[in-house]
Order: structure tokens, then sequence, then C-alpha cells
């Protein structure tokens, strides 16, 4: 196992100590239980939004606290769903009087448990909402979910209702926003290489030198197929084809194209494979009216790639457009 | 060898489309010869800014392309010069009456090329300054280099030059910015893991499961000293303290810390890389005064982390604060 880190116990706690140096200007963290919370939090007169899950997705989403994003996010250990204290303690702390919105990828074990802090919240006499996301086209049931993944749309979902909640869009509002988003956007991922949980220390799965897994979750859990390698223009199709198909989107469609990398593949990459991915929209017909292009929701040191679309109405184009100020996202502050 | 890529000859012209594709409201692309300029280039009045490198180092340096930053890039072939041709060609393009600026990283293909570029361009009558980037501390000499490499400060002086330039500064007033930032920065990188280039198909060298390699190049060549597997605590002081102690860095100094990836390496292992920095830094009575976590100077897939750290007085924070608008650097705009 070749990482970067002192012991694998002690991963998520010093990254979240290096997080907090390198960012203390937006954000501070918790370390008893752990979560990463906006500085100025909580913010008057504004929904507060959280989000977590496991490690091992950075930037996701403790990447994603600042204004204009989130208001605190819960990590677990790898590829490990928070647990609900993380949740209730961090929905306290960001809770300015107008309630929570819980932004949830839908893996059984962080469905369970923000649905259990979401009660410990209530019972404290605090409004909370969730939004679900699982955009993953893949796979129906997985190793660790019931229904359907909840993947790259999540990064889209955490900017948009994060500008919208930084409006001051009241929380019953935000949730049915969410609940837009969520039926508005598809993803499908692959994997060119596995990756290594540091507290197993050897790779999750195995694939041979010329072979690659479409449809992979971000846990390397088992996708559609394993199949030869082939070229990125084929791989391009094999991840657009379903997304398109699923939804559908169609013609005349509007869209954000999110070209996402698994964490050890290279920019040069993404944007071979987003070349592609903009051409196939054309064909349909659809318009590419936002995009993002990196590194943002991962699998460690995984080689791969996703592709998510959003079908985006000019209203969730001018979420997209509104100022950011996040250690991942940032612009127009 | 496992890539998203179509053919080893088409990398930098996909690559090229794709970025292209993806922010065509701020840059374009020239395809005979290749280079990546600012979509309203030249911009009257101020001072064209003109870099390029080998391929394979991306965000670096097309990513880098757009108000507050670079005017063009010229990139070559992976881990091959740009030609002189496309530097003559992207310097015309930036050239508004006020001169071009070379940002040039220390390679001796690399030199050699501007050097001839810019001959050219004077005798269109286009006034041509160029600054150099050393900072590597690991070698003297190399496999591609006389004198010291020129790596990570090469895009923090990219920032502020472009910075600079935005607000009006003239040629030869950058050309004495560059030549101060230069002498007040160093970094230090090291690798876990090789690189393929595509087009050999094959890894650069080889290290074994327990090895790295401290002190490397950007593009794999040999660095200090290949040495056991060790604690990123341990690899970070090993870093560190070379560059501290060359420039040297002294008790009181302000600086601009930046944590690299080299394109393989999680986000997550980046920031446990950046806690021990900040601690080391602290220890020697240097204040972080601003900082970079993110892999923006890279050797493709390669897995491992530079550092870079350059002493910085107020005027040249004020410059790292201004509003950028790139690809891969973006805030306050």
């Amino acid at each position: 196992m070749k990482k970067l880190i002192n012991s694998p116990e002690n991963v998520v706690r010093e990254e979240l100590e290096g997080l907090q140096l390198a960012h203390a200007d937006r954000l501070r963290v918790s370390f008893d239980p752990f979560y990463v919370v906006r500085r100025d939090a909580p913010v008057k007169g504004k929904v507060g939004l959280l989000s977590g899950g496991g490690s091992g997705h950075e930037p996701l989403h403790g990447g994603f606290v600042g204004p204009g994003m989130l208001d605190a996010a819960c990590p677990g250990h790898v590829f490990t769903s928070p647990t609900p204290d993380q949740m209730f303690e961090a929905g306290k702390a960001i809770h300015s009087g107008t309630g929570v919105l819980q932004i949830v990828k839908n893996y059984t074990g962080d469905v369970m448990n923000f649905d259990l802090a979401a009660e410990m919240l209530r019972e404290e006499g605090i409004a909370v909402e969730s939004v679900l996301t699982d955009d993953d086209v893949a796979v129906e049931d997985s190793l660790y979910t019931a229904g359907r993944r909840g993947v790259g749309l999540t990064v889209l979902m955490e900017k948009l209702l994060g500008a919208a909640a930084q409006k001051g869009m009241p929380l019953d509002q935000l949730k049915a926003l969410g609940d837009k988003i969520r039926a508005s956007g598809r993803s499908m991922g692959m994997a060119l290489t596995p990756c290594t949980v540091p507290h197993l220390g050897k790779p999750s799965f195995e694939l041979a030198e010329n072979e690659m897994e479409v449809g992979i979750g971000i846990h390397g859990e088992p996708g559609r197929k394993r199949m030869p390698l082939t070229s990125a223009d084929q791989i391009t199709e094999m991840l657009m084809e379903p997304v398109i198909s699923d939804l559908p989107f169609r013609k005349g469609d509007q869209v954000i194209l999110f070209v996402n990398g698994m964490g050890g593949t290279p920019l040069i990459e993404l944007y071979i494979v987003y070349r592609k991915a903009a051409e196939i929209a054309a064909r349909h017909g659809l318009t590419i009216s936002r995009n993002l292009v990196g590194s943002y929701i991962t699998s460690l040191e995984m080689a791969g790639a996703s592709i998510t679309m959003l079908r985006a109405d000019d209203a969730l184009l001018d979420l997209w457009d509104a100022p950011v100020n996040t250690p991942a996202l940032r612009w127009g502050a």
C-alpha cells in the first residue's frame, strides 16, 4: 500500500487537521465528534445545509463547506457512514432558527443514520428535511444500497441548494427544489484501477492490466460489467448513453455536464472524455449550458471517471452561477 | 498502459479540443500551431503573459489562461518542449502594443525555444522579456536541465505576474517582479509511483512496492535518493527542510505554502501533508499567509507530492488575492 499517510487509524483525523489549518478563514473542524462547519455558523436567517458520508471521496463533502454551499459536513471513517451523533451535533451547530436540510447519498447506512439524526434534531425542536441523491443509473441495489446509489449529482445538488439557501429560500422550498434536482439528474462511472482502503491495506478488488469495470460505484462496488479496456471515446459512449436514455434527456434540453475524476486520473484524460461527451450531447440535441471538469467526488486513488448530467432551467443556471466560496469550489467570491 | 485516451498520438490535440469546448467563455485554442489563448486577446494596454512547456503537467499551463493569469500557453507533446513557432504565433496573438513577458521553466529545450521565439518576436518589433523558474532544490543539473529545474513556483509566478499585468504593470517592472519571485521561492517533490508517457506505453522508471523517490522531477527524472517508503510526516520533513534551509526562509517570514499533488495522489493525502508542513513552518517561526492545496503541476498519473514555499510581502499577498478567472484557478470573479 503506497500512500502519503502516517497510520491507517489517523487518516481522517489528520486530513481534517490539515483542512482546518489550510482553510481556517472559511471553516472550523469539530473533532469530538468529527464535523466540518462554516466558521460563521449558524448564519442568521438561513436554512442550514448539512451533508456527510464516508471519507475517501474528497473534496466531497468537507471541501464544499463555505458560503454558497454547505454549512456543515460529517465525515465517517473511510467508506463508512458517519454516525447520528455527528449529524446531530453538526445540525445543532448550524441551526439559526430556520431549520436544517440534509443532503444524503443513497447508501443504507447513510440513510439510516441521517434519519436517526433528523429525529434527534426534531426532538430538540429543530425543523429538519432531507433530500436524497440516487443518480447512478448503473445498477439497482448493490453492495451498500437498496435502490440506486447517490454519486456525482450530489456535488451539483450541494452547489445549487447552497446557492438557494444563501439567497434565503425557506426549508420547504429547498426540499422541493432538491427533489426536483434529484429527478432531473443521472450519472454513471467506470474504473481503470481499484483503490486501497487504508485500514484494509490491499486493493478492494482486482482488475487485469487490460480490464476495466463499467458502472462502478464510488466504493469500488461492482458495476454493470467487467470488460476489456477500450478507447476513451467508446468508454464515454458507454457512460453517456445510459445516462441520456434513463432520464431521458430530450432534444432541446439545457444541461449541466459534469465530468468527474475518481481520484487517480489526471486532468488531461478528463478533458479527452469531456470532448467526446460534448459531441454526444450535441448529437442528441442537448445544449451544455454549464460544465464542471475535475475530481470532485472520488474513490481515494482509483483511476477512472464518471459523467453526471443535470437538466437545468434558467433558474437552476442562475443558482449555479451564484457566488461560492469553499476550499474546492469557488467563484464570484 | 491504462489510460482514458484514444491513441497516444492524439492525446494533446484531443485534450485541447476538450479544454476549448469546456471553457469557450474564457479561452480559445489554436490548432496550427497549438496554443491556448484568452478569448479576448490581445487585451489593450496590458502586457501579454506567455508560458508553455511539455504537456502532461495539467492544469499547467493551459488551465491557467484567463483574466488575472496567463494570456496564452503553448503545450508541447507530452514531456516535450513546445516549438518556437508556437510561442511566436501565441506571442503575436497576445501583443497589444505593450510587449510580451515569457514565463519559462528551466529545462534546456524550453529555454532554447523560448529564446528563439523571443528573437523572432523582437524582429517583428515586439518588446519581449523572460523570467525563469528554477525553484527545485533537489538537484543541480539533471536529465533535461542545466542548473535547477523549474517546478511548483511556476504556478505561483503565473498567478502573481498575471495579477500585476492585469493591473497594468509595464513590461520592465513585470520582469523585475518576476526575478524577485524567482529569488524568493523554493520547491521539492517526491514520488510513490512512476507515470507512463502515452507514446512510450510503459512506466518511465520502476519503484518497488516499498520504495519512493525523494527529490524527483516533474518528468520522473531521478531525485536525491531512492529509499524505503516512510510516513507522511517524515516525508514532509524531508521536503520541507531542504526548501527552508536553501533560501533560507527565516523566522518572521510571511510565506505562501503550496502543497501540490503529482496527479495520482488523492486530496485526502495532500491535506495530511499540509498538516505537517504547517507544523514545520510554525516551528521555524514562519507565518503561512496564504496557501494552495491541490494538483496544479502534475506528472500525468504519478502518485506523489511536492511542496513550494514563497516568501511574500504584503504587495505579493495583494497580487495573490486579486481576482483570477481561469479553468483551474478562480476566485473573486
